[in-house]
C-alpha cells in the first residue's frame, strides 16, 4: 500500500509539436522506472501550452485601453494584463496588484493561469491549454499507445487559494480516474456512517507529485504516481472538481 | 529522488492519555518500517485530539438561543452548534446550511473543526487540539526520544475550499519543517527569476499523506513520507500559512 512519486528526469526541453506522451515514456524507461498499468502521469501544464502551441509573444499583442488603466495601477506589463483580459470570462477579484478571473475553462485563478515562468523568451507567457481534459486524454492515449500501458493522466497547475497562504499543485484535466472520492455512507473507524465527505483526489495527488516536481534547481514537468488505486473512469473531468458559482459561499 | 508515502498500520485506538509517539514508532517498526532520519510524520488530528482529551459530549451542552436558532435553520444539532460557535472567534460565511469561522486557532474552517467522524461515542465530537503545533512538536520531541530519530511532524485536518469542490488534507501544525517554501529570486529553466512563488509545502505534505490515509476502509490516522528533503526549522509554525485578515481578497 506504498505510495511512489517518481520524478521524470532529463525530459528535453518541449516545444510546439513535441509528443508529451513519447518523451515521458522514454526518459521514464531510460531512467529505469518505465511507466506501469495503472500509473498516475502528472504533468504540469506549461510544458503541455507549449506543445500544442499556447504560447504568446507579448509583443505581438496590443493592449486595450482597459488594460493599460490595470496595469498602470498594479505595475504589470500592459501587454501581459490584455493576454489576462483575453483568456477571461469575467474577474472575480481586482485588488491590490491582483487579478484574479474566472477563465473561460471555468477555473477560478491568478492572471486566467497565464504563466511567465518555464517559458523560453524574455516576452514569451504561456496560457492555460484550450482543453485541459483533452490534453490530458490525448497524452493518456498516447502513453497507450507507445507504452502499451493503461494509465491515467493529469495535467496540473499551482494555484494560490483564499485563507491559506502558499500555493499548491492542483488538477485542471484529468484523464481515466474520478478527481473527486465520495465517501458519503462509508463507515469511520467507529461505524459512524459518513454523512459528507467528498475527497478531491486529483488535486491531492497533483500537490503529492509537486513534492518531486519542484524539488530541484532545474525545473521536472512530469512524475509518476504509483501504488494509488484510482477509480477509473473514461468520461470524468476536471471540470467536476469545478463548484457551480451559485453554491460558492467566497465570490 | 523518489518519495515514498508509508501508511502506518494497526495502530491501536487511540484514546485519552496515550502516546501516539511510541505508538506510531512501534507500529512501524511491527510493518517492517522504522521510522529514518529525516522522515516526515502525518498524523490526523482527530487521533491527536483524542489522545489529548479534546473530545466533548454532546449530551453535556446546553446550547444558547443563538445556537438553537441556528441549529433549526440549518437542521443541525443544537448541541453541535453550541460547540462550534464556543470554538469560533467570529462567523466568517452562514449560508445553506454551512457554518464557516474563524476558529481561536486563526484557521478558517468548516464547523470551527468540530469533527463528528473517526470518534466513539454517538454524542460525542472531536475538537482541534488545543495548540496543534504544540501538538506535532511534542510528537517529534517523543519520537526522537522513543527511537532516536530526527524528524518533522504535521498535524493534519481535511478542509472544503472555496472555489473548488472537495475536501484536502493541510496542514494545521507543524514541527520541524518549514512549511512554506519561498522560491521567490529561484530560476526557471529557461533563467527566469521567480518574482513571486511560495509553495505550500506542508498542505502539499498532507495531502499526500491522505493518498494512503483516506485509502482503506478501516481509517489510517498516521503516514510516513520518505525521501522529501524539508527545510528544517525549530520555530516555524503551521501559523505561518495563515494569511492576514487584511490581505484577504475574499473574505
Amino acid at each position: 500500500m506504498v505510495v511512489e512519486i517518481i520524478p521524470v528526469l532529463k525530459l528535453p526541453t518541449i516545444t510546439d509539436g513535441d509528443n508529451i506522451s513519447d518523451l515521458v515514456c522514454k526518459a521514464a524507461e531510460k531512467q529505469g522506472t518505465p511507466i506501469q498499468n495503472n500509473d498516475i502521469i502528472v504533468v504540469t501544464h506549461v510544458v503541455v501550452s507549449r506543445a500544442e502551441g499556447s504560447v504568446v509573444n507579448l509583443n505581438s499583442v496590443k493592449p486595450s485601453d482597459f488594460a493599460k488603466s490595470i496595469a498602470a495601477k498594479s505595475e504589470k506589463d500592459p501587454a501581459l494584463v490584455e493576454v489576462v483580459l483575453q483568456q477571461a470570462e469575467s474577474i472575480v477579484r481586482m485588488r491590490k496588484g491582483c487579478l484574479i478571473t474566472l477563465t473561460k475553462h471555468g477555473l477560478i485563478c491568478a492572471n486566467s493561469g497565464v504563466d511567465k515562468s518555464n517559458v523560453p523568451g524574455d516576452r514569451t507567457v504561456a496560457l492555460l491549454p484550450n482543453d485541459p481534459d483533452d490534453s490530458a486524454k490525448r497524452i493518456r492515449e498516447g502513453i497507450q499507445r507507445h507504452a502499451g500501458k493503461v494509465v491515467s493522466v493529469i495535467v496540473s497547475d499551482t494555484h494560490g487559494r483564499p485563507l491559506r497562504d502558499g500555493e499548491i499543485n492542483v488538477a485542471i484535466g484529468v484523464s481515466g480516474l474520478v478527481p473527486i472520492r465520495d465517501r458519503k455512507g462509508e463507515n469511520d473507524l467507529f461505524g459512524y456512517v459518513l454523512k459528507a465527505k467528498r475527497t478531491a483526489i486529483a488535486d491531492e495527488l497533483a500537490s503529492a507529485a509537486e513534492l518531486v516536481m519542484g524539488q530541484a534547481d532545474e525545473a521536472i514537468p512530469a512524475a509518476i504516481i504509483r501504488g494509488y488505486p484510482v477509480q477509473e473512469s473514461d468520461e470524468a473531468t476536471a471540470k467536476d472538481m469545478i463548484r457551480p458559482l451559485e453554491q460558492e459561499l467566497f465570490v
